[in-house]
């Protein structure tokens, strides 16, 4: 198990900024290396971190790096990764990514870098906000955050004890799934959650806004997320789609029982619906 | 518009414990009277808030106030009020209330106290948590929070003029609406969010609370105020049901669309749904 020498980052928006800030505070030492595709998002790399080597070459960035990060929207993972895969790369490389949706993208992935010296791996820090790009990036963002690993029967096991190493040292604690387990999980405790959030914002303000006015700490926790970022959710969803709908499914499900219980007037019922979401709720550690 | 002399303040929960620091940090010199049911709530009253009257005598705690606050749950309203309105009033006494709906409650409130010396008028400040009790009450509750005044055509337009002095110089911001448009208003603005937040932590967790483990902000802040007091909330949903029901018939409907969007993968229409959810949240300053 060796140490990181140098971290490639691949997109600095609010996670791959994070990351650079984080391994920056946390690991002295390690050089960060980041990419970006676009001249200007690499002048604003060497504006708000600076000493960081920053660049658009794909082979100049992964040169000599012993990690790299890709942490652009998942369905450009596959298109840089060939890109990356026909460079030169170190003997060590392990190349890991943050994306939100594993099933179909690891293994494409893995088939990648499968002829390369580098081999893949992939992760997933629960970790985002509904703030995105670099200037919202925070070297805190990993911190205690679930990183959930999702190693598959070709992945070396020294690779997933260097991985846990990298992640615990910002922060993280770790978790490990298969992708498809991963796909499961996430749909219900995040990509649930988000649908949900947009679908209370658009039945309690579609038909007039001005309610907006008499708001409170209610309304405004249960829809945070619905001001995230439309495209990389679009793409989250639908990569996802298998695992939500069926998690929308049962929320739907749940939602005639309601709709029932308010119709018959049985408050003894909802009094017993409203304790069992409490009792699962408070499962959850106050902050 | 005389200024308040002496607060009477029935049921110290959360509302109505927060509302008795308020007005001592708010409005020195004003005398503050708390009744509770039970002895043992009297005698945390006078732990927690010392130096204010508390007992468990309806007619001696109204004596001489100039301002009733009503803070129990609304099933409890009138019982109290009726009791309330044979004893010994104030010529100058309002009646006021912190309900979470008006339709049924302000008419049947307003009648029992109309052959009274008082008048009844009612409000509802747009602040609460999902703890509950007098040990969680603060301060600043009320601070720059909506509180919605609900007259009818029976209300006299000073009594409305002395409500608004009060809430303002709690920290509140005023609107006034009929009691039907507040039960409408929210509706969605706070009971959608609420069942929402149940619907979602039932579908997220029921079949397996494990994925807790992967948990972050968004599942955190989608679900906070599923874990608010069940009693509290079934009474509530079912006072308002009518309009519950019509805001969860659209978040039913919206459901659908998405459902039908990720089954015929159309990831454009998806974009621009995800972009009308985000555009409407939006609105909302960030605090």
């Amino acid at each position: 198990m060796s140490a990181e020498r140098s971290i490639a980052i691949f997109s600095p928006g609010l996670l791959g900024g994070s990351l650079a800030k984080t391994v920056q505070q946390r690991m002295p030492g390690v050089e960060i290396r980041v990419w970006a595709r676009r001249g200007e998002a690499v002048e604003e790399v060497k504006q708000v971190l600076p000493g960081i080597v920053a660049g658009t070459d794909l082979a100049e960035i992964i040169r000599g790096a012993s990690l790299a990060v890709l942490c652009m929207p998942i369905q450009h993972m596959p298109g840089i990764a060939r890109q990356l895969a026909a460079c030169d790369l170190a003997d060590d490389l392990i190349v890991t990514d943050v994306g939100s949706v594993k099933g179909g993208v690891v293994g494409e992935l893995e088939a990648i870098f499968a002829p390369s010296k580098a081999a893949f791996l992939g992760s997933h820090p629960m970790a985002g906000s509904q703030r995105t790009g670099l200037a919202h990036a925070r070297g805190d963002l990993f911190h205690q955050a679930a990183c959930i690993l999702t190693p598959t029967a070709a992945t070396q096991p020294e690779h997933v004890a260097r991985l846990r190493t990298f992640w615990l040292k910002l922060g993280c604690r770790i978790q490990e799934m298969t992708p498809e387990a991963h796909d499961r999980c996430v749909a219900r405790i995040s990509h649930l959650p988000h649908s949900m959030a947009v679908l209370t914002t658009l039945a309690a303000l579609g038909k007039d806004a001005s309610v907006l006015d008499s708001s409170a700490g209610g309304f405004r926790d249960t829809t945070r997320v619905a001001s995230g970022d439309p495209d990389m959710w679009a793409g989250i969803l639908m990569q996802n789609r298998t695992e939500v709908m069926a998690a929308l499914q049962d929320a739907s499900s749940v939602m005639r029982e309601l709709l029932e219980m308010l119709q018959s007037m049985d408050e003894e019922a909802l009094r017993r619906f409203l304790v069992q979401a409490k009792t699962l709720r408070d499962l959850l550690p106050a902050v």
